[in-house]
Protein backbone atom coordinates (compact mmCIF):
# COMPACT_ATOMS: atom_id res chain seq x y z
CA UNK A 1 0.00 0.00 0.00
CA UNK A 2 1.24 3.83 -0.57
CA UNK A 3 1.84 6.54 1.69
CA UNK A 4 -0.61 9.12 1.27
CA UNK A 5 0.09 13.12 1.59
CA UNK A 6 -2.43 16.65 0.99
CA UNK A 7 -1.59 19.86 0.99
CA UNK A 8 -3.25 22.86 -0.38
CA UNK A 9 -1.25 22.70 -3.54
CA UNK A 10 2.61 22.33 -4.65
CA UNK A 11 4.12 23.01 -1.50
CA UNK A 12 3.77 19.78 0.19
CA UNK A 13 5.98 18.56 -2.90
CA UNK A 14 9.51 19.75 -0.98
CA UNK A 15 7.67 16.79 1.55
CA UNK A 16 7.77 14.16 -0.83
CA UNK A 17 11.24 15.07 -2.15
CA UNK A 18 12.07 14.44 1.18
CA UNK A 19 10.27 11.49 1.61
CA UNK A 20 11.05 9.95 -1.80
CA UNK A 21 15.20 10.61 -0.88
CA UNK A 22 14.26 8.76 2.69
CA UNK A 23 12.46 6.03 1.46
CA UNK A 24 13.20 4.94 -2.45
CA UNK A 25 10.91 1.79 -2.05
CA UNK A 26 7.92 3.23 -0.87
CA UNK A 27 4.50 4.59 -3.11
CA UNK A 28 3.38 7.85 -2.75
CA UNK A 29 -0.38 8.88 -3.92
CA UNK A 30 -0.39 13.05 -2.98
CA UNK A 31 -3.42 15.37 -3.33
CA UNK A 32 -3.05 18.78 -4.12
CA UNK A 33 -6.09 20.94 -3.52
CA UNK A 34 -5.63 23.25 -6.12
CA UNK A 35 -9.07 23.85 -6.25
CA UNK A 36 -9.36 25.95 -2.32
CA UNK A 37 -5.38 27.31 -2.44
CA UNK A 38 -4.16 28.82 -0.30
CA UNK A 39 -4.92 27.30 3.21
CA UNK A 40 -2.91 29.51 5.01
CA UNK A 41 -4.73 32.74 5.22
CA UNK A 42 -7.78 30.74 6.29
CA UNK A 43 -9.74 30.08 9.21
CA UNK A 44 -9.55 26.82 11.96
CA UNK A 45 -12.81 25.88 11.23
CA UNK A 46 -12.23 25.82 7.54
CA UNK A 47 -9.33 24.07 7.33
CA UNK A 48 -10.20 20.90 9.64
CA UNK A 49 -13.43 20.18 7.15
CA UNK A 50 -10.93 19.99 4.12
CA UNK A 51 -8.36 18.53 6.07
CA UNK A 52 -10.94 14.99 7.37
CA UNK A 53 -12.38 15.95 3.18
CA UNK A 54 -8.71 15.74 1.93
CA UNK A 55 -7.95 12.56 4.17
CA UNK A 56 -11.21 10.20 3.35
CA UNK A 57 -10.61 11.11 -0.14
CA UNK A 58 -6.96 9.23 0.48
CA UNK A 59 -8.26 6.86 2.51
CA UNK A 60 -10.52 5.84 -0.24
CA UNK A 61 -7.25 5.80 -2.96
CA UNK A 62 -6.06 2.95 -0.16
CA UNK A 63 -3.29 4.46 1.61
CA UNK A 64 -1.27 3.01 4.89
CA UNK A 65 -0.07 5.94 6.21
CA UNK A 66 -1.01 9.91 5.78
CA UNK A 67 1.38 12.59 5.92
CA UNK A 68 -0.07 16.48 6.45
CA UNK A 69 2.45 17.89 3.93
CA UNK A 70 0.92 21.40 4.88
CA UNK A 71 2.27 23.69 7.68
CA UNK A 72 -1.60 25.20 8.09
CA UNK A 73 -3.44 21.40 8.24
CA UNK A 74 -0.87 19.87 10.62
CA UNK A 75 -1.27 22.86 13.02
CA UNK A 76 -5.14 23.23 12.77
CA UNK A 77 -6.22 19.64 12.03
CA UNK A 78 -3.82 17.12 13.33
CA UNK A 79 -5.34 16.53 16.31
CA UNK A 80 -8.77 16.22 14.91
CA UNK A 81 -7.57 13.60 12.46
CA UNK A 82 -5.62 11.38 14.50
CA UNK A 83 -8.71 11.42 16.48
CA UNK A 84 -11.38 10.47 13.67
CA UNK A 85 -8.92 7.64 11.60
CA UNK A 86 -7.40 4.16 12.17
CA UNK A 87 -4.20 4.91 10.42
CA UNK A 88 -0.81 6.75 11.31
CA UNK A 89 -0.80 10.46 10.89
CA UNK A 90 2.41 12.52 10.57
CA UNK A 91 2.11 16.21 10.55
CA UNK A 92 5.39 18.78 9.90
CA UNK A 93 4.81 20.96 12.77
CA UNK A 94 5.81 18.09 15.66
CA UNK A 95 8.93 17.00 13.92
CA UNK A 96 9.79 20.40 12.91
CA UNK A 97 9.78 21.73 16.55
CA UNK A 98 12.13 18.84 17.70
CA UNK A 99 14.77 19.39 15.09
CA UNK A 100 14.90 23.47 15.95
CA UNK A 101 14.98 22.30 19.66
CA UNK A 102 18.11 20.17 19.16
CA UNK A 103 19.48 22.48 16.76
CA UNK A 104 19.55 25.82 18.47
CA UNK A 105 22.57 26.57 20.55
CA UNK A 106 21.33 29.45 22.62
CA UNK A 107 17.71 28.57 22.73
CA UNK A 108 16.93 31.57 20.43
CA UNK A 109 14.14 30.38 17.64
CA UNK A 110 12.35 32.19 15.09
CA UNK A 111 9.16 30.41 13.27
CA UNK A 112 8.54 31.55 9.91
CA UNK A 113 4.81 30.53 8.69
CA UNK A 114 1.52 31.73 7.15
CA UNK A 115 -0.98 33.58 8.77
CA UNK A 116 -2.76 30.73 10.39
CA UNK A 117 0.51 28.36 11.32
CA UNK A 118 1.61 31.25 13.09
CA UNK A 119 -1.74 32.75 14.66
CA UNK A 120 -2.61 28.90 15.67
CA UNK A 121 0.49 28.79 18.47
CA UNK A 122 1.51 25.01 17.19
CA UNK A 123 4.85 25.74 16.69
CA UNK A 124 5.27 27.45 19.55
CA UNK A 125 3.93 25.29 21.64
CA UNK A 126 5.54 22.47 20.54
CA UNK A 127 9.56 24.43 21.10
CA UNK A 128 7.96 26.08 24.24
CA UNK A 129 7.05 21.78 25.29
CA UNK A 130 10.38 20.83 24.47
CA UNK A 131 12.66 24.11 26.05
CA UNK A 132 10.32 25.65 28.22
CA UNK A 133 12.85 28.57 29.00
CA UNK A 134 13.49 29.30 24.71
CA UNK A 135 12.77 32.76 23.18
CA UNK A 136 10.55 31.87 20.54
CA UNK A 137 9.89 34.61 17.71
CA UNK A 138 6.83 33.96 15.29
CA UNK A 139 6.63 35.82 12.14
CA UNK A 140 3.81 35.93 9.48
CA UNK A 141 4.67 35.49 5.70
CA UNK A 142 1.68 35.53 4.16
CA UNK A 143 3.34 36.55 0.27
CA UNK A 144 5.83 33.92 0.61
CA UNK A 145 3.89 31.38 -0.81
CA UNK A 146 2.64 33.70 -3.73
CA UNK A 147 6.05 34.60 -4.65
CA UNK A 148 7.26 30.77 -4.98
CA UNK A 149 4.05 30.03 -6.88
CA UNK A 150 4.46 32.59 -9.32
CA UNK A 151 8.13 31.27 -9.58
CA UNK A 152 9.60 34.25 -8.21
CA UNK A 153 12.32 32.35 -6.58
CA UNK A 154 14.98 35.13 -7.13
CA UNK A 155 13.12 38.12 -8.08
CA UNK A 156 13.69 41.23 -6.66
CA UNK A 157 10.49 41.69 -4.92
CA UNK A 158 11.11 38.79 -3.30
CA UNK A 159 14.25 39.79 -1.71
CA UNK A 160 12.74 42.40 -0.37
CA UNK A 161 10.10 40.95 1.17
CA UNK A 162 12.66 38.28 2.34
CA UNK A 163 14.92 41.83 4.04
CA UNK A 164 11.24 43.09 5.46
CA UNK A 165 9.81 39.90 6.91
CA UNK A 166 12.97 39.00 8.81
CA UNK A 167 14.01 42.21 10.25
CA UNK A 168 12.97 41.24 13.45
CA UNK A 169 15.15 37.85 13.38
CA UNK A 170 18.35 39.98 13.29
CA UNK A 171 17.50 42.09 15.88
CA UNK A 172 16.74 40.00 18.36
CA UNK A 173 20.01 37.53 17.72
CA UNK A 174 18.23 34.46 16.63
CA UNK A 175 20.32 31.25 16.07
CA UNK A 176 18.00 28.88 14.34
CA UNK A 177 15.15 29.41 11.74
CA UNK A 178 12.24 27.17 11.61
CA UNK A 179 10.36 27.51 7.53
CA UNK A 180 7.10 26.42 8.98
CA UNK A 181 5.76 26.30 5.99
CA UNK A 182 5.77 23.75 2.86
CA UNK A 183 6.64 26.50 0.17
CA UNK A 184 9.70 27.96 2.62
CA UNK A 185 12.80 25.60 1.74
CA UNK A 186 12.14 26.81 -2.02
CA UNK A 187 13.18 30.42 -1.27
CA UNK A 188 15.93 28.99 1.44
CA UNK A 189 18.84 30.30 -0.92
CA UNK A 190 17.29 34.22 -0.28
CA UNK A 191 16.90 33.55 3.53
CA UNK A 192 20.23 32.15 4.43
CA UNK A 193 22.00 34.75 2.32
CA UNK A 194 19.81 37.30 4.22
CA UNK A 195 20.52 35.91 7.62
CA UNK A 196 23.94 34.88 7.25
CA UNK A 197 25.57 31.64 7.25
CA UNK A 198 25.50 31.47 11.03
CA UNK A 199 21.83 31.31 11.35
CA UNK A 200 21.12 27.40 11.25
CA UNK A 201 17.23 27.21 8.77
CA UNK A 202 15.37 24.14 9.55
CA UNK A 203 13.44 22.22 6.91
CA UNK A 204 10.36 20.49 8.21
CA UNK A 205 10.04 18.67 5.49
CA UNK A 206 13.08 16.69 6.15
CA UNK A 207 12.34 15.77 9.63
CA UNK A 208 8.78 15.02 8.96
CA UNK A 209 10.54 12.19 6.05
CA UNK A 210 12.75 11.32 9.31
CA UNK A 211 9.54 10.70 11.79
CA UNK A 212 7.47 8.88 8.65
CA UNK A 213 10.89 6.23 8.21
CA UNK A 214 10.36 5.73 12.54
CA UNK A 215 6.71 5.02 12.09
CA UNK A 216 6.88 2.31 9.03
CA UNK A 217 9.67 0.41 10.66
CA UNK A 218 7.29 0.39 14.35
CA UNK A 219 4.24 -0.73 12.60
CA UNK A 220 6.22 -2.94 10.22
CA UNK A 221 4.71 -1.28 7.29
CA UNK A 222 7.80 -0.31 5.11
CA UNK A 223 7.47 -1.75 1.89
CA UNK A 224 10.43 -4.36 1.45
CA UNK A 225 10.87 -3.94 -2.64
CA UNK A 226 10.28 -1.27 -5.16
CA UNK A 227 6.65 -0.38 -5.19
CA UNK A 228 4.66 0.82 -8.38
CA UNK A 229 4.35 4.51 -9.61
CA UNK A 230 3.41 7.40 -8.07
CA UNK A 231 -0.04 8.50 -8.08
CA UNK A 232 -1.02 12.62 -8.31
CA UNK A 233 -4.30 14.11 -7.76
CA UNK A 234 -5.43 17.59 -7.54
CA UNK A 235 -8.85 19.21 -7.01
CA UNK A 236 -8.49 21.70 -10.07
CA UNK A 237 -6.46 21.83 -13.23
CA UNK A 238 -4.14 18.44 -13.01
CA UNK A 239 -2.30 20.00 -16.19
CA UNK A 240 -0.96 23.07 -14.70
CA UNK A 241 0.20 21.44 -11.52
CA UNK A 242 1.86 19.23 -13.58
CA UNK A 243 3.56 21.97 -15.33
CA UNK A 244 4.48 24.08 -12.04
CA UNK A 245 5.68 20.70 -10.62
CA UNK A 246 7.96 19.54 -13.42
CA UNK A 247 9.58 23.27 -13.14
CA UNK A 248 9.96 23.33 -9.72
CA UNK A 249 11.19 19.64 -8.80
CA UNK A 250 13.29 16.91 -9.89
CA UNK A 251 10.98 14.43 -10.53
CA UNK A 252 8.26 13.23 -13.37
CA UNK A 253 4.48 13.45 -12.76
CA UNK A 254 3.69 10.79 -14.65
CA UNK A 255 -0.21 10.49 -13.61
CA UNK A 256 -1.99 14.10 -12.46
CA UNK A 257 -5.48 13.22 -12.45
CA UNK A 258 -8.45 15.23 -11.02
CA UNK A 259 -10.44 14.26 -7.77
CA UNK A 260 -12.79 16.17 -5.91
CA UNK A 261 -13.14 15.51 -2.53
CA UNK A 262 -16.76 14.09 -0.56
CA UNK A 263 -17.75 17.58 0.71
CA UNK A 264 -18.90 17.07 4.82
CA UNK A 265 -21.27 19.43 5.15
CA UNK A 266 -24.18 21.21 3.07
CA UNK B 1 -35.63 42.93 -3.00
CA UNK B 2 -31.76 43.57 -2.96
CA UNK B 3 -29.15 43.57 -5.50
CA UNK B 4 -26.81 40.36 -5.13
CA UNK B 5 -23.65 40.70 -5.52
CA UNK B 6 -20.46 37.90 -5.04
CA UNK B 7 -16.78 37.95 -5.70
CA UNK B 8 -14.04 35.46 -4.83
CA UNK B 9 -13.03 38.35 -1.52
CA UNK B 10 -13.30 41.27 -0.53
CA UNK B 11 -12.14 42.78 -4.15
CA UNK B 12 -15.94 43.28 -5.74
CA UNK B 13 -16.43 45.36 -2.96
CA UNK B 14 -14.79 47.69 -5.40
CA UNK B 15 -18.06 46.98 -7.41
CA UNK B 16 -20.53 47.39 -4.55
CA UNK B 17 -18.57 50.87 -3.47
CA UNK B 18 -19.62 52.14 -6.96
CA UNK B 19 -23.08 50.87 -6.75
CA UNK B 20 -23.87 52.21 -3.57
CA UNK B 21 -22.86 55.84 -5.05
CA UNK B 22 -24.48 55.11 -7.89
CA UNK B 23 -27.83 54.09 -6.63
CA UNK B 24 -28.56 54.90 -3.19
CA UNK B 25 -31.39 54.14 -2.63
CA UNK B 26 -30.73 50.42 -2.88
CA UNK B 27 -30.45 47.24 -0.32
CA UNK B 28 -27.64 45.11 -1.26
CA UNK B 29 -26.28 41.34 -0.60
CA UNK B 30 -22.81 40.77 -1.04
CA UNK B 31 -21.04 37.37 -0.67
CA UNK B 32 -17.41 36.95 -0.36
CA UNK B 33 -15.91 33.22 -0.98
CA UNK B 34 -13.32 34.02 1.21
CA UNK B 35 -13.61 29.79 1.91
CA UNK B 36 -11.84 29.21 -1.79
CA UNK B 37 -10.41 32.91 -2.73
CA UNK B 38 -8.66 33.78 -4.71
CA UNK B 39 -10.30 32.51 -7.84
CA UNK B 40 -7.79 34.66 -10.56
CA UNK B 41 -5.48 30.84 -10.88
CA UNK B 42 -8.43 28.87 -11.27
CA UNK B 43 -9.42 26.58 -14.33
CA UNK B 44 -12.90 27.97 -15.77
CA UNK B 45 -14.57 24.32 -14.61
CA UNK B 46 -13.93 25.44 -11.61
CA UNK B 47 -14.78 28.62 -11.51
CA UNK B 48 -17.94 27.89 -13.06
CA UNK B 49 -18.94 25.71 -10.89
CA UNK B 50 -18.33 28.07 -7.83
CA UNK B 51 -20.31 30.74 -10.14
CA UNK B 52 -23.55 29.18 -9.78
CA UNK B 53 -23.36 27.59 -6.12
CA UNK B 54 -22.67 31.32 -4.86
CA UNK B 55 -25.61 32.15 -7.68
CA UNK B 56 -27.94 30.00 -6.13
CA UNK B 57 -26.42 30.88 -2.69
CA UNK B 58 -28.05 35.02 -3.47
CA UNK B 59 -31.18 33.62 -4.62
CA UNK B 60 -32.11 31.67 -2.26
CA UNK B 61 -31.28 35.41 -0.12
CA UNK B 62 -34.10 36.95 -2.63
CA UNK B 63 -32.32 38.81 -4.78
CA UNK B 64 -34.26 41.02 -7.97
CA UNK B 65 -30.58 41.06 -10.24
CA UNK B 66 -27.18 39.53 -9.67
CA UNK B 67 -23.55 41.40 -10.55
CA UNK B 68 -21.01 39.37 -10.71
CA UNK B 69 -18.16 41.39 -9.56
CA UNK B 70 -15.18 39.48 -9.62
CA UNK B 71 -13.42 39.81 -13.16
CA UNK B 72 -12.72 35.99 -13.40
CA UNK B 73 -16.13 35.03 -12.36
CA UNK B 74 -17.48 37.18 -15.22
CA UNK B 75 -15.14 35.89 -17.67
CA UNK B 76 -15.23 32.60 -17.24
CA UNK B 77 -19.55 32.19 -16.64
CA UNK B 78 -21.53 34.81 -17.02
CA UNK B 79 -22.70 32.91 -20.46
CA UNK B 80 -23.53 30.10 -18.28
CA UNK B 81 -25.32 31.45 -15.39
CA UNK B 82 -27.13 33.46 -17.82
CA UNK B 83 -28.90 30.54 -19.30
CA UNK B 84 -29.68 29.21 -16.16
CA UNK B 85 -30.93 31.37 -13.65
CA UNK B 86 -34.26 33.64 -14.17
CA UNK B 87 -33.03 37.47 -13.70
CA UNK B 88 -31.29 39.68 -14.66
CA UNK B 89 -27.47 39.58 -14.66
CA UNK B 90 -24.57 41.62 -15.08
CA UNK B 91 -20.71 41.30 -15.32
CA UNK B 92 -17.79 43.74 -15.18
CA UNK B 93 -16.16 42.27 -18.40
CA UNK B 94 -18.68 44.18 -21.06
CA UNK B 95 -18.76 47.68 -19.17
CA UNK B 96 -15.46 47.59 -18.95
CA UNK B 97 -14.80 47.27 -22.76
CA UNK B 98 -17.32 49.37 -23.45
CA UNK B 99 -15.98 51.97 -21.66
CA UNK B 100 -12.18 51.84 -22.65
CA UNK B 101 -13.11 51.25 -26.30
CA UNK B 102 -15.19 54.76 -25.69
CA UNK B 103 -12.40 56.13 -24.22
CA UNK B 104 -9.48 55.20 -26.27
CA UNK B 105 -8.19 58.07 -28.61
CA UNK B 106 -5.83 55.65 -30.67
CA UNK B 107 -7.47 52.57 -30.48
CA UNK B 108 -4.40 51.55 -28.04
CA UNK B 109 -5.76 49.59 -25.16
CA UNK B 110 -4.07 47.50 -22.44
CA UNK B 111 -5.85 44.78 -20.45
CA UNK B 112 -4.22 44.19 -16.88
CA UNK B 113 -5.63 40.76 -15.43
CA UNK B 114 -5.39 37.87 -13.14
CA UNK B 115 -4.41 34.67 -15.68
CA UNK B 116 -7.73 33.32 -15.67
CA UNK B 117 -9.47 36.23 -16.85
CA UNK B 118 -6.37 37.07 -19.46
CA UNK B 119 -6.38 33.58 -20.44
CA UNK B 120 -9.75 33.16 -20.96
CA UNK B 121 -10.07 36.31 -23.77
CA UNK B 122 -13.26 37.72 -22.74
CA UNK B 123 -11.78 41.63 -22.46
CA UNK B 124 -9.86 40.96 -25.50
CA UNK B 125 -13.17 39.51 -27.54
CA UNK B 126 -15.31 42.36 -25.94
CA UNK B 127 -12.82 45.47 -27.47
CA UNK B 128 -12.30 43.13 -30.72
CA UNK B 129 -15.95 43.25 -30.81
CA UNK B 130 -16.48 47.05 -30.54
CA UNK B 131 -12.92 47.79 -32.15
CA UNK B 132 -12.18 45.49 -34.95
CA UNK B 133 -9.00 47.36 -35.80
CA UNK B 134 -7.79 48.21 -31.89
CA UNK B 135 -4.05 46.91 -30.63
CA UNK B 136 -4.75 44.91 -27.53
CA UNK B 137 -2.78 44.09 -25.30
CA UNK B 138 -3.48 41.70 -22.03
CA UNK B 139 -0.98 41.41 -19.23
CA UNK B 140 -1.83 39.23 -16.09
CA UNK B 141 -0.84 40.35 -12.99
CA UNK B 142 -0.97 37.55 -10.69
CA UNK B 143 0.44 39.44 -7.87
CA UNK B 144 -1.82 42.36 -7.47
CA UNK B 145 -4.48 40.51 -5.65
CA UNK B 146 -2.43 39.33 -2.87
CA UNK B 147 -0.46 42.75 -2.15
CA UNK B 148 -3.98 44.55 -1.86
CA UNK B 149 -4.82 41.84 0.15
CA UNK B 150 -1.71 41.95 2.27
CA UNK B 151 -2.80 45.94 2.64
CA UNK B 152 0.63 46.81 1.06
CA UNK B 153 -0.75 49.65 -1.18
CA UNK B 154 2.15 51.44 -1.13
CA UNK B 155 5.42 49.16 -0.65
CA UNK B 156 8.30 49.17 -2.88
CA UNK B 157 7.75 45.53 -3.54
CA UNK B 158 4.05 46.07 -4.57
CA UNK B 159 6.32 48.98 -6.66
CA UNK B 160 8.73 47.27 -8.39
CA UNK B 161 6.00 44.39 -9.47
CA UNK B 162 3.97 47.57 -11.06
CA UNK B 163 6.88 48.62 -12.71
CA UNK B 164 7.69 44.88 -13.79
CA UNK B 165 4.11 44.27 -15.17
CA UNK B 166 3.61 47.56 -16.39
CA UNK B 167 7.17 47.61 -18.69
CA UNK B 168 4.91 46.34 -22.07
CA UNK B 169 2.40 49.38 -21.78
CA UNK B 170 5.50 52.05 -21.64
CA UNK B 171 6.64 50.02 -24.70
CA UNK B 172 4.14 50.23 -26.81
CA UNK B 173 2.09 53.40 -26.64
CA UNK B 174 -0.79 52.45 -24.99
CA UNK B 175 -3.15 55.14 -24.21
CA UNK B 176 -5.93 53.28 -22.46
CA UNK B 177 -5.43 50.56 -19.74
CA UNK B 178 -8.49 48.67 -18.28
CA UNK B 179 -8.44 47.49 -14.64
CA UNK B 180 -9.54 44.07 -15.03
CA UNK B 181 -10.00 42.84 -12.17
CA UNK B 182 -11.93 43.88 -9.00
CA UNK B 183 -8.50 44.68 -6.59
CA UNK B 184 -6.80 46.80 -9.00
CA UNK B 185 -8.47 50.05 -8.69
CA UNK B 186 -6.74 50.08 -4.77
CA UNK B 187 -3.33 50.13 -6.66
CA UNK B 188 -4.54 53.04 -9.25
CA UNK B 189 -2.67 55.53 -7.98
CA UNK B 190 0.50 53.28 -7.87
CA UNK B 191 -0.11 52.66 -11.57
CA UNK B 192 -1.20 55.76 -12.86
CA UNK B 193 2.33 56.98 -11.47
CA UNK B 194 4.02 54.38 -13.42
CA UNK B 195 2.55 55.22 -16.29
CA UNK B 196 1.93 58.81 -16.21
CA UNK B 197 -1.16 61.46 -16.70
CA UNK B 198 -1.53 60.90 -20.40
CA UNK B 199 -2.55 57.35 -19.79
CA UNK B 200 -6.45 56.69 -19.04
CA UNK B 201 -7.50 54.02 -16.51
CA UNK B 202 -10.55 52.58 -17.05
CA UNK B 203 -12.08 51.46 -13.87
CA UNK B 204 -14.73 48.46 -14.69
CA UNK B 205 -16.54 48.67 -11.56
CA UNK B 206 -17.76 52.61 -12.35
CA UNK B 207 -18.79 51.16 -15.95
CA UNK B 208 -21.27 47.95 -14.33
CA UNK B 209 -23.03 50.12 -12.14
CA UNK B 210 -23.86 52.30 -15.14
CA UNK B 211 -25.12 48.90 -16.65
CA UNK B 212 -26.71 48.48 -13.51
CA UNK B 213 -28.52 51.50 -13.14
CA UNK B 214 -29.83 50.91 -17.35
CA UNK B 215 -31.12 47.98 -16.54
CA UNK B 216 -32.92 48.48 -13.24
CA UNK B 217 -34.49 51.38 -14.87
CA UNK B 218 -35.90 48.86 -18.11
CA UNK B 219 -36.81 46.35 -16.16
CA UNK B 220 -38.81 48.64 -13.51
CA UNK B 221 -37.06 47.10 -11.07
CA UNK B 222 -35.63 50.28 -9.18
CA UNK B 223 -36.32 50.97 -5.41
CA UNK B 224 -38.04 54.16 -5.31
CA UNK B 225 -37.49 54.80 -1.48
CA UNK B 226 -34.75 53.61 1.28
CA UNK B 227 -34.35 50.29 1.22
CA UNK B 228 -33.05 48.23 4.48
CA UNK B 229 -29.53 47.65 5.71
CA UNK B 230 -27.07 45.86 3.54
CA UNK B 231 -26.44 41.98 4.40
CA UNK B 232 -22.73 40.99 4.06
CA UNK B 233 -22.10 37.11 3.76
CA UNK B 234 -18.74 35.05 3.51
CA UNK B 235 -17.67 31.14 3.51
CA UNK B 236 -14.84 31.72 5.93
CA UNK B 237 -14.20 33.79 8.88
CA UNK B 238 -16.87 36.78 8.79
CA UNK B 239 -14.69 38.67 11.65
CA UNK B 240 -11.37 38.86 8.98
CA UNK B 241 -13.65 40.43 6.08
CA UNK B 242 -15.44 42.88 8.53
CA UNK B 243 -11.88 44.07 9.62
CA UNK B 244 -10.08 43.92 6.40
CA UNK B 245 -12.94 46.16 4.25
CA UNK B 246 -13.27 48.46 7.06
CA UNK B 247 -9.89 49.00 7.26
CA UNK B 248 -10.13 49.64 2.80
CA UNK B 249 -13.86 50.72 2.08
CA UNK B 250 -15.54 53.98 3.99
CA UNK B 251 -18.53 52.48 4.67
CA UNK B 252 -20.06 50.23 7.24
CA UNK B 253 -20.38 46.31 7.57
CA UNK B 254 -22.99 45.48 10.34
CA UNK B 255 -23.87 42.40 9.23
CA UNK B 256 -20.68 40.27 8.38
CA UNK B 257 -22.09 36.21 8.33
CA UNK B 258 -21.15 32.94 7.38
CA UNK B 259 -22.50 31.21 4.62
CA UNK B 260 -21.81 27.56 2.70
CA UNK B 261 -23.21 27.45 -0.57
CA UNK B 262 -24.51 24.19 -1.41
CA UNK B 263 -22.17 22.33 -3.62
CA UNK B 264 -22.99 20.84 -7.25
CA UNK B 265 -21.60 17.94 -7.55
CA UNK B 266 -20.31 15.88 -5.28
Amino acid sequence: MAIGLFDSGIGGLTVLQELKHKLPHEQFIYFGDTARVPYGNKSQETIIRYAIENTIALIEKEIKLLVIACNTASAFALPKLRQLFNLPIVGVIEPGAHQAARLSRHQRIAVLGTRGTIQSGAYQQAIQGLLPDATILPIECPLFVHFVEEKLLHHPATELMVQEYLRPIKEQQIDTVLLGCTHYPLLSHLIQQELGPDVKLVNSATCCADQVYDLLQQHELASSSLSGRDYYYTSDAPQQFKRLGETLFPFQFESVELLLPHRLYH
